[in-house]
């Protein structure tokens, strides 16, 4: 009902009620472009990960075709963008055998989404799953390409045969897949080039154990935005899934990926009060419109809960929410700075651009979009959540 | 679709797609009678916050009545209450002029909608509207009790009386109210117990100030649930606001206001990886399930990301979830400690306890009910998001 009395009501900017996502069409498009052009030189094709946006709308326009491919992070996403009409879909994140029935209807459905796992256990339960259910669920085998969380190591040639000839007694071993997890822990175009590199060895060494051992491997899957941007070579590999990219944030900012002015999702909030002994403003988006993520900690620059602009999206310089309760935010200038706070009055408006894309749009329900430094709002897209 | 589907078919916790959000329903009775009766004997009227469960379900169930009093943080929270029969509600975040409209519309609905407020400009504002829409808004004056965030300090006579006779040309002047929000940063019932007079003090002075110039000032509000479970006297006080004792979680735990036991509300996880040389156990609720609260951080015991239990609720020593992604947490004994890694396969459930169960509720959107060590899920109740 609020959904659609704000497609109805909301032309501007001004008249969105606050806290509420808003999404830069202009710089979404620019983001995108760049990402499918740099792939193109490579060769390699782009299997966006829409566990970003969650949103039908994005998807249809980050993915190469209206049917994929795409890769999701949940079975839930799966669910959403099989009835969108995605056909070819990677499930990004290890099997429970709980979810092998959601995963077979989802297939009986005409939705071709492939599993990813790392031990035997999960092979024989898939297998055993497909057995019975008399088709042959698709697997990827996760390499661990640098220590960061899940994935066989390239190298553990017993355990990747293992695993595969569990698959192909009634699932079918599809390929490899690794995410190259340490990339965000990298600086510089040198570092994520040694990433990327680092990334691309493990499943292509893995492939190559594989095929020289007579197992199918038609599939060799990378991904992380950092890598898809700083990737020197990629051969050997079918595909790459990033997700960020869509978007950016401050925490790519960061790490070199895209400058501020590429990052276009922010959260609009509305000055309700300050303290002027203590240099703040306060505003009503906190970590509740924010996300808790505070990616850029550890990074060269804090930005706190994010990086403050103005109303039109233009950055103040070093303002930022310094601190964040369930529906405050405090707004300082950063500790070091020489910046000075703005004059703002209770009712005006900011944009809080986000240390991470996928943290702080979990928070909403939908996407208000623009485009550039136009005020005015041509959409609601709605996103949703859960499992 | 989904949560009707899990209506029909989990009776069991077994039988839950995870990652998924419990209740205990034991525990929040428990929880909720220990606060009435703490409060009965101080002889206080309970307005409780309703942020931390944003459902009907556990409003009604903490709630002295069925039309209240409530405490909301957003003005979803008051129509979504206002829709299921609460009629007085105060929305205790400082109240932005645009959403005047909003409030008004609520009152003229019959609910006993109340704003907060801590500058002359919101006054304004709310006098404004009140008597462009020929009505009194009430409105509470926010009280800065320990420079925590937003408020006027209870010394500034002036500025209390300019706001307090604003209001009353054309709104309501109903009260002070004030949040210890540095209560969260004490430890021990002795620093508590002073937060708590700290925070009575503050508002006790800043009504007399207002009385003593002839304004009016029925309400005295307080509320933190370190405050509330601690204070000793609470003379001049007309009502406390408390919002997590309802739940409880791990940040209330490590200062000192419940026991782990009392922690209602947990995620409920699948193991689905090993990386044995690690010492990892990889589960399939990362930060999106969990939420990134870290607020166990800085205290005496770090808990990670949560407090990881067996299925049925009882927590294994010193294991936390370590690390999480989006969809992944990594289970490691904490680091430091002499526990052992238990014996977890690929398939088994476990349930980690929150740091913060506003935030990890946030996440979800059902409870799904239990009660003590029994697996069977007596209920699914539903919350909701957004603003």
């Amino acid at each position: 009902m609020k959904q659609a009395q704000a497609e109805q009501i909301a032309t501007t900017l001004g008249e969105l009620a606050t806290p509420c996502l808003i999404l830069d069409a202009e710089r979404m498009e620019r983001n995108i472009a760049r990402l499918k052009a740099r792939l193109d030189g490579l060769g390699v094709m782009l299997r966006p990960h829409l566990k970003t946006s969650k949103s039908v709308d994005v998807a249809r326009r980050v993915m190469t075709s209206p049917s994929g491919p795409a890769t999701v992070s949940t079975l839930l996403e799966a669910e959403q963008f099989a009835a969108a009409g995605v056909r070819d879909i990677v499930y990004a994140v290890g099997i429970a055998p709980a979810k092998l029935p959601q995963v077979l209807a989802l297939r009986a459905g005409g939705a071709d989404v492939t599993v990813v796992l790392d031990t035997v256990e999960q092979a024989q339960a898939v297998a055993k799953a497909s057995r019975q259910a008399g088709t042959h669920i698709p697997a990827l085998i996760e390499i661990d390409c640098d220590g960061h969380r899940s994935g066989v190591l390239p190298t553990d040639r017993q355990l990747l045969l293992n695993i595969g000839r569990t698959l192909e007694d009634g699932a079918e071993l599809r390929g490899v897949i690794t995410h190259a997890g340490d990339s965000y822990l990298a600086r510089g175009a040198e570092a994520l080039r040694r990433c990327a590199e680092v990334e691309r060895r493990s499943v292509v060494d893995a492939a190559t154990l594989l095929r020289e051992a007579g197992l199918p491997c038609p599939v060799v899957s990378v991904g992380s935005t950092p890598t898809a941007h700083n990737a020197a070579d990629l051969s050997g590999v079918t595909e790459v899934r990033a997700g960020v990219f869509v978007f950016f944030d401050l925490v790519m900012a960061g790490i070199g990926v895209c400058q501020v002015d590429d990052i276009a999702l922010s959260v609009l909030a509305t000055v309700i009060g300050h303290q002027r002994d203590k240099g703040w403003i306060v505003v009503d988006a906190g970590w509740m419109a924010l996300s808790q993520d505070r990616g850029t900690r550890k990074q060269a620059v804090d930005q706190g809960y994010g990086l403050v602009c103005d109303a039109a999206g233009v950055p103040y310089p070093d303002l930022i929410v310094a601190e964040a309760n369930q529906e405050h935010g405090i707004i300082t200038v950063r500790p070091g700075s020489k910046g000075k706070l703005p004059d703002l009055a209770i009712g005006d408006r900011v944009r809080i651009l986000p240390n991470h894309a996928c943290a702080t749009g979990a928070q909403h329900r939908a996407y208000q979009v623009v485009r550039g430094a136009s005020d005015r709002v041509e959409a609601e897209w709605s996103r949703f959540g859960g499992w």
